[in-house]
């Protein structure tokens, strides 16, 4: 297989929504701490192992988004899990700032 | 506020996608691992803080699916937090039987 056949295998063993997007959980390596559960597109996902860091796709803004893309706050990609039925995805990340939330907090799940 | 008030309060303060459901990510207490990401309506949310474990929605089965009704290996519940934009849940678990994912692995996210 070629790199872009074995991509596309891999894409096309995932189970996207009728949206074409699927859940990303973003934990964070050194404490362990579930920082953002996010969506991504095929195109972000291919992205986000292009770059190395995490890129979703912003329903609200319906375009690829960047974490950190302003703040330089990026998730640096350590691994990438799917679970067992192939429909969520679960990011090992190295949270750059230490902030993952547009609050200013360490993490999206403060409440 | 009534109890019942305070509870449609709470749960009128999710957003809850065009199917009524919103993403629970359970993460177990003790090791800190993602255990599984499910799917929760209203009523399983409500059964979930009234039972004390995950009780989640099927979207297979199309009803409730109370995590460890065959198995046993129910998950407690210890927390429940919910992010900035409240538009997903986090479950704080005490993982039953060490097992959370159908295949007999210690959780879904293993590939």
């Amino acid at each position: 297989m070629s790199d872009l056949d074995e991509r596309r295998f891999w894409l096309d063993a995932l189970k996207w929504d009728e949206n074409g997007l699927i859940p990303a959980i973003a934990q964070d390596v050194a404490t362990g701490r579930v920082l953002t559960l996010a969506w991504m597109s095929r195109e972000s996902l291919l992205e986000t192992v292009a770059r190395g860091h995490a890129v979703y796709w912003s329903r609200s803004r319906r375009r690829l988004w960047e974490k950190g893309e302003e703040s330089g706050h990026f998730q640096i990609l350590k691994s990438i899990r799917t679970d067992c039925d192939g429909d969520a995805l679960l990011l090992s990340v190295e949270q750059l700032g230490g902030i993952a939330c547009h609050t200013g907090r360490e993490r999206c799940f403060f409440r």
